[in-house]
């Protein structure tokens, strides 16, 4: 990987909610760390079920029972060892099983998913562990806006099985956040409480299992930037640090900053051949840039490549 | 598996020529094995293209390049060491690639397919190998009769392809025979030169790789029940023994016989709850039953349980 030669990939682990931005981190980690290096694997393509049957059966895809998890275990393992999977394909677009597809390991592989740290095998495997915790409104407003776009779902369909997937999330999905690293939080800015694109803010909550980070240097550089770090107290009453990104800065500070954060992403590409990180999708499903996106997606990429240097060499 | 205890499977190949009877001989294994103890698993499944792909890129399911060779390898070294696998799926009616499957290993795992031999690594894994060789001008009546009831094929295109799956055969199918421990030859009684169902004979030529198996028992029941050792030369020009099953045994000689072979079977099932071996398919696709064939299932589960034994405890 990036300057240092080694056996094994770095396995980073993207969980929460549905529409909580999963497939978008996923993709701007990719556009930072080279997407030629990178193999992203939607666990929803471990779903055991077609939503025909699961219709039929009443059951739910939120359960691991609804999903091979010792496949996808079993999975990941092969991946960290060098191997190719044929990993099993989902279809969102109609909830149908297709058929599987050759997938090689690279240097970084990204799990995101509801269900990615819900086996102790799956979370043993992680160099990192990220958990996305929008606003709830932003989050239900990105989720409708995806499922009725990509899901082949109807405005009706999304909103008559809100109620189930609730319960789906406070049985399955959020007990897993104990176990993330990093806690991601968009919000609005103050001054614009119905913004929910590329002005947003992003709060990084730093757990402790993370590997020390010094990020005085950042802060030097960010603090003219839209960077701040506030201590604050997690939901489960520790104290954290919470590194906040302005969804209002304007574009020389954005620029400054993320040359600033490029030059710590070591072997980092140069400027005219990198990715480039930041893409969501806006209301229209129009594909747009957000400055604050870009410059969460490079501080968690810094992160998670200090992460994962500490693990790999300890 | 049978009578010991033990941690991995028997894993078993069935390899020969399109229409030359492997999921016959599959099928007829788990009778007498035991449905509830054996996965049979078609390689045919590790196709990488669908029957449209192949036909707008030129290439043949019959080159290991148009297969998950790798994977198929992963896959049988994963049941082996008693881990689940997700299988892929060729739906042969059609041509198309199905969803995966979910596959757990059992007591006896039966590979069959034209490739099963086509790798070192694949042929390393056997704990016996079989090539099934019956009379050319068999094995394409049965390939016809197949192709055009489940193929999903018409006469024509059946005949169309015949040429250049006599080349696909000359280059991929037929080099594997040489890896086999035995190869089994159906053909017509002398008295029957037209027959292709329940009157075949079967010969087993046992190859030198075989472990040894003191075959006096049977032959001394066996020589008033329809069964011969030939001494002959194989095709590549070495002794080998042949052990001949005769089509044309009445049902007291067939009953006797069996029920003696069945008795060599370690922990066999009671007369009562015994799988029926012996089923085919008839020109008219109505499933049948041949003594000869019945016979040649029973005395190769004899061998192959010696040939595993005999692996498992050197």
């Amino acid at each position: 990987m990036l300057g240092r030669s080694r056996e094994q990939p770095v396995i980073i682990g993207i969980v929460g909610d549905s529409g909580a931005g999963k497939t978008t981190l996923a993709a701007g980690l990719a556009e930072v760390l080279g997407s030629d290096r990178t193999v992203n694997i939607c666990i929803d393509d471990y779903h055991r079920y077609s939503r025909a049957e699961r219709a039929k059966m009443g059951v739910t895809p939120h359960s691991p029972d609804a999903n091979y998890m010792d496949i996808l275990e079993q999975h990941v393992r092969l991946l960290r060892d060098g191997q190719p999977i044929l990993k099993p394909v989902y279809n969102h677009n109609g909830g149908k099983l297709d058929p599987p597809e050759y997938v090689e390991p690279r240097e970084f592989i990204i799990l995101e998913g509801l269900l990615g740290y819900a086996t102790q095998s799956l979370r043993d495997v992680y160099d990192v562990k990220f958990y996305l915790e929008p606003e709830e409104q932003l989050r239900h407003r990105w989720k409708f806006q995806r499922d009725t776009i990509h899901g082949g779902y109807t405005r009706e369909q999304v909103m008559t099985s809100l109620p189930k997937l609730q319960r789906d999330s406070e049985q399955y999905v959020i007990p897993q956040r104990g176990f993330a690293d990093m806690v991601v939080s968009f919000y609005p800015p103050p001054e614009k409480p119905e913004e929910s694109g590329e002005c947003l803010c992003v709060a990084h909550i730093l757990r402790p299992t993370l590997p020390y980070l010094d990020l005085v240097p950042v802060l030097e550089v960010g603090s003219d930037n839209g960077f701040m770090l506030e201590l604050m107290r997690d939901i489960d009453g520790r104290p954290a640090d919470a590194l906040h990104v302005s969804g209002t800065i304007d574009d020389g500070q954005a620029e400054a900053m993320e040359g600033f954060l490029w030059s710590l992403i070591p072997n980092a590409p140069a400027p005219g051949v990198r990715g480039r990180p930041g893409a969501f999708h806006d209301a229209d499903d129009q594909l747009r840039y957000s400055h604050a996106l870009a410059l969460s997606q490079l501080v968690i990429a810094h992160y998670l490549l200090n992460a994962a240097l500490a693990h790999h060499v300890s």
